[in-house]
């Protein structure tokens, strides 16, 4: 089965939501994405966190078969984010953000990492997601993710990145400020322009959309009418997308790119539904697999020869 | 073939948006629908204008099939809408309403009318809706619509409508409101509660969602890099909605009503690349077929057994 290596944030995250709350739970973009990569094919985490981190965490990640010989520990604290969410659960309020270990993270692979013919590069500093990419011995694959913070202070390293890049994954404001347009289908053509082949970009609790050559697919997101925590949505989608394309082995197929989308939707709904990776950390494949079925019958519009073999009664 | 009638408002709409502007242009929640729905199936539109409103207007109508001698003309001028939109095209942000003879406005309906088996009521008052379904004989499908203003000022006149209607289209902040819930999913949850079926909520640029019996189907907007005016995108979509299910007779499986959803929102998009109804008035049923199928299947997932026969390239 083809890995994925992902490089990114481990982290300790106190969020507050209208459902709740939690301290120091576990969190970063790294952890988030291989939770739900790791349902579909080996994940490599490469990260660090310092001498706080709690070995519970650690064993959480190693026991889901997470690959965590490259999550090293430094002298120090491990990276921490609070942030409290509004009623509509759209967009995060940053209380505070306190980088500790993680400002001096220079993430060095082994030869066994180098191989993964899957590289997912989380939003840390774009140079350094070049300086990854770098290291890494042809992979088939590369996707990246990146975040407000990188496209003010970096953007000319972020474009480089870019034009290395087969898939870019971004949220809808994050990427009409980067490509400077009005909404995210003109942000998506320029992004395109700059290199990625495919450009996917996520509208929260309005789906997401993806671009492929000249193309917008669009995907609906799953109806949840209680979220308790967005918290790691973004990263849980881009681990269930490349998680399913890397049990498949084809990177380059429309059938399989849409597939990917669906399960990237489904991976972010199970995440949404509790605080932390708490909803994330024991689904089983079957589980997995039933909603994603749900999801492809809730948004399938049935040909018109289909329409009387299956007909379905509104209920009265 | 299954006719539909109409109630609602014709007007004159001056309106401003970021791609240019138009002063007293053709409007109306009646008009709209009736533009979209008579690709499908015969409309019969029934409403007011003062005898300002400009001959050519209603020859408009006529000569696309609308019957509209239901349209009547009062002492007085035609109601005048004036609205502006900002860059994102989303909400408008009302400059006037002159009611003008839409404030007197009573509909008499007469035999032919009372006929019709499937009725839209738009966005008037809701005591007003209610006797115009009064005045019908035994429709096989009703479905209204509604807005901000009633919502606020006879919330229980529409509540007793909703008990009385198969299907409720109403935009997300409207259906919100009505139903003092923060999202969609749980404002569809208490508004099927009050009667209707079928809960449609629009979201705009977001798409649009149907709940029918305790399931939520979701469906995308049609990707348009380019809006030049959102007036009257609500109506388009309830007209292509009901004009395709009034074509078909079918009004109670669920695959015609996610069909009527994409038709419905292929005709908004149709809408929303011109001013007033500019777009929708020549357009031909092989178009909107074309984009129906475009839409289709760019929402479609592939089912893992279809994967390899439909291979399809990612272009370099």
């Amino acid at each position: 089965m083809n890995s994925i290596l992902v490089v990114g944030s481990v982290a300790l995250d106190t969020v507050k939501t209208s459902a709740g709350s939690i301290s120091d739970g576990l969190g970063g973009s790294a952890t988030y994405f291989s939770l739900a990569a790791r349902y579909f094919a080996p994940v490599q985490l490469v990260g660090v966190v310092g001498s706080d981190f709690p070995p519970q965490h650690r064993t959480l990640l190693s026991e889901r078969g997470i690959d965590c010989s490259g999550l090293t520990t430094a002298k120090g604290k491990t990276f921490r984010w609070s942030g409290k969410y509004g009623k509509d659960a759209g967009v995060a309020k940053t209380l505070a953000t306190h980088l500790n270990v993680f400002k001096d993270f220079k993430p060095k692979l082994d030869e066994a990492h180098r191989k993964a013919p899957v590289v997912f590069l989380a939003n840390i500093d774009p140079e350094l997601q070049s300086e990854v990419l770098a290291q890494m011995r042809s992979p088939a694959l590369v996707a990246c993710d990146t975040m407000n913070f990188w496209i003010d202070s970096k953007p000319e390293a972020l474009k480089e990145l870019l034009s290395k890049v087969d898939i870019f994954f971004s949220n809808e404001e994050e990427a009409e400020k980067l490509a400077k347009r009005p909404n995210p289908l003109q942000a998506a053509e320029v992004i395109s322009s700059w290199g990625p082949s495919v450009v996917v970009i996520k509208k929260g609790e309005h789906g997401a959309l993806m671009k492929i050559g000249s193309t917008f697919y669009m995907f609906p997101c799953f109806p949840l009418p209680d979220i308790k925590d967005p918290t790691g949505a973004g990263d849980t989608f881009a681990g269930g997308f490349l998680g399913y394309l890397a049990s498949c082995g084809v990177y380059d197929d429309v059938g399989h790119l849409k597939r990917a989308m669906a399960y990237g939707t489904v991976m972010a709904s199970f995440n949404v539904e509790d605080f932390s990776t708490k909803n994330i950390e024991d689904l089983d494949r079957d589980g997995i697999d039933e909603r994603f079925h749900d999801l492809l019958d809730r948004m399938s519009v049935p040909r018109a020869e289909d329409l009387l073999k299956a007909r379905r009664a509104v209920p009265a």
